[in-house]
């Protein structure tokens, strides 16, 4: 049995040849899911498994997954991320950890190598969410914890619903979900954001992903003149969302770690120059990777809101528009992920994931991990998205090793 | 030679009259400048100064000025204001002025009674501003600093001009303007704040009208990922603009008197509650009735919002889209006010005028004041302004007086 070799070269060619399936004029890509550029995708996708000899399924909420047999007939080790893209998205998001599990299973092959456990590499439906909501509802449903009928019932944003746009693209597949059997789970992935780049680290040994509360705040306050009303008689409800929005930075700064907040929507109205605004809507996205502190940092922004409001005489409603718990990700998978960057003298940190993946769903029902790589500037959803090929191929060899090593362990 | 008395009924009624052309079905008035509605309501108050026995005048722009004789053949002392509405306007803004005016010369008349001086009674073309810009037109075009054949080109929100328009209406008269001599000028008018009826007092004394600075700010940042990028890499616009917010009310705070400060417009891109906004563009309202301290709150603000875009790596640029000093009233004028109001045992208070008005260009050529009525919570602008009619007739009262007084002065 000789050592597999990743083959670097084929690696960075397959991310063209996939990338130029729904390429954009000036670069970039749009495979939205379950479009007909999806369905190009997907078939490229399924001939070169089936040229590396794997046993391809189809699931009937379109997930793919190809296994590569080992030498026991147990439950697989698993890869694999998402191929579909946003509108104007770039080469890399998904279709990079997809294409690498792929390369890892050529390059078992290559040496004619089997490991004990199979190894399976997979694509989920809808990721990004782009046209159907939620994202990763492949996953999800693959998972579990989102009921089939539920999924394929969903309309997308021109109407179509997933069940019939699955049938039309010929990936309502025959494979039941919720009742899979996965050993264990790593994801490899551009960053989408800008640490590695900024830090000159190559690889990112993912920890988690964080978990998310978004509020949106509705303040009710009285429009008047801007010129004949004292301030002390104002009820400005765009004063009070500024006040709240230099908080969540305060507080950011108070947590440190790994505490973020952005306010990235506000509305005001009437929205005139010389008119005290009598309404701001606005959102806070508040993230952290540790769920009490999270509950603790929303409690916080929340009470601050309701008194700033109250000291202006303005009426402060709110809503959850989301909240997701962190996931933490399986410590001998992180283990695995940091001892392989060291062993191929790759400069890393650990770190936490900011974006959602397909990863945090599986992590659900087996031990799972993430590997990152550099994004160039921090650009993701983005026709500029790159990552140097050096870092992508670096990339690779890491989960070579990683997947290889669940495979063969004991 | 009997004493003037004020007909407070005949004012109420004569509101009354002139509010119902171009009167709205739920209430308030919409007679928006140079429309067939002004023309019916210039009309109906000519109509009125002939049967006051006024010699009346129509100039170039449309300013109508009715003259009842003095028993010398001087410059007049002037009162007067507009009775062009905005869209949804009230009875009282401007109109009041005028018919106050206008029973004033009554109540002189029903006395058999003259004034040393001759009193004219004017209304100024397009004070709103709301079909032509700018506002307080006529009177600024009648004291000189705008040219006629500027005005007269202007093109309004409809595509008309003000020249077609006034020759439309039968009012582009023959009186040539710039050249007009006043002795000294006073005008009523509802306060359109909130100060005056929140306090309970009946009489405003007003020292001056506030000068304005208006800014624009363009802050350009970086829009990214609000989940993956860390709180020390951002260059997030919509914050900084938070920031400028908040400062602006501290320092209406740390100045106090009349310092106010207003961010009434916020926008900002994309507006995405997950995204970083890349750009906020926003603007500042700034007021004081102290031009130095208004240029120091100015030069303040601007500092703070360059020294924190700097810090958060954002581009700030500024555009000022307004600035006005000052104006400070004749302290004669404004001594005469306030006295008429103590004679006439009126509670009162000296203040400024937080919005602009037809006497702040007539304080250009010739000793001017103002007299305030309390606005029921402040509300103008707006169908449900209201003042309570014995406060419309405490008004008329002190204009009365001011007037014969400035008329008889030796």
């Amino acid at each position: 049995m000789s050592q597999a070799v990743m083959n670097g070269e084929r690696l960075l060619a397959s991310l063209q040849a996939l990338g130029a399936i729904g390429g954009l004029p000036g670069g970039g890509v749009c495979r939205l899911a379950l479009t007909d550029a999806d369905k190009l995708g997907r078939d490229w996708t399924v001939a070169r498994m089936q040229e590396l000899g794997m046993a391809v399924t189809v699931d009937a909420i379109g997930n793919v997954v190809g296994v590569y047999p080992g030498l026991e007939d147990t439950a697989p080790v698993m890869t694999g991320s998402h191929i579909d893209t946003v509108r104007t998205g770039g080469l890399y998001d998904g279709n990079y950890g997809v294409l690498a599990g792929l390369e890892v299973v050529a390059a078992l092959r290559d040496a004619n190598r089997r490991t004990k456990r199979p190894i399976a590499v997979a694509f989920f439906t809808n990721e990004e969410g782009a046209r159907f909501a939620p994202d990763m509802m492949g996953s999800l449903v693959f998972q579990g914890d989102m009921p089939l009928d539920e999924a394929l019932a969903v309309r997308g944003i021109d109407g179509a619903t997933v069940g019939d746009e699955l049938r039309r693209i010929g990936y309502a597949g025959e494979a039941p979900v919720g009742c899979n059997r996965v050993d264990s789970f790593v994801e490899l992935h551009i960053e989408q954001g800008p640490v590695l780049d900024r830090e000159g680290l190559q690889i990112g040994v993912v920890e988690g992903v964080q978990g998310i509360s978004w509020t949106e705040f509705t303040l009710q306050g009285v429009s008047n003149h801007a010129g004949t009303t004292p301030m002390h008689m104002r009820n400005d409800a765009g004063y009070v969302a500024a006040r709240v929005t230099t908080f969540a930075r305060e507080l950011t700064q108070r947590y440190g770690g790994n505490q973020i907040a952005t306010v990235g929507a506000i509305t005001l109205t009437p929205n005139l120059v010389n008119v005290i605004a009598n309404k701001a809507l606005f959102t806070v996205d508040l993230r952290n990777t540790d769920g009490a502190v999270l509950q603790a940092a929303e409690a916080e922004l929340w009470a601050f809101a309701e008194q700033v409001a109250a000291e202006e005489g303005v009426q402060c409603k709110r809503r959850v528009l989301a909240r997701f718990d962190p996931v933490r990700f399986d410590p001998a998978v992180i283990d695995r992920v940091e001892k392989a960057a060291n062993a191929q003298g790759l400069s890393h940190r650990r770190m936490p994931s900011g974006a959602g993946h397909d990863a945090q769903m599986l992590a659900r029902m087996c031990p799972t991990g993430m590997i990152f790589v550099p994004s160039v500037k921090g650009l993701s959803h983005n026709v500029r998205e790159h990552t140097e090929p050096a870092d992508l191929i670096a990339g690779a060899h890491v989960l070579l090793q990683v997947l290889t090593g669940l495979a063969d362990r004991p």
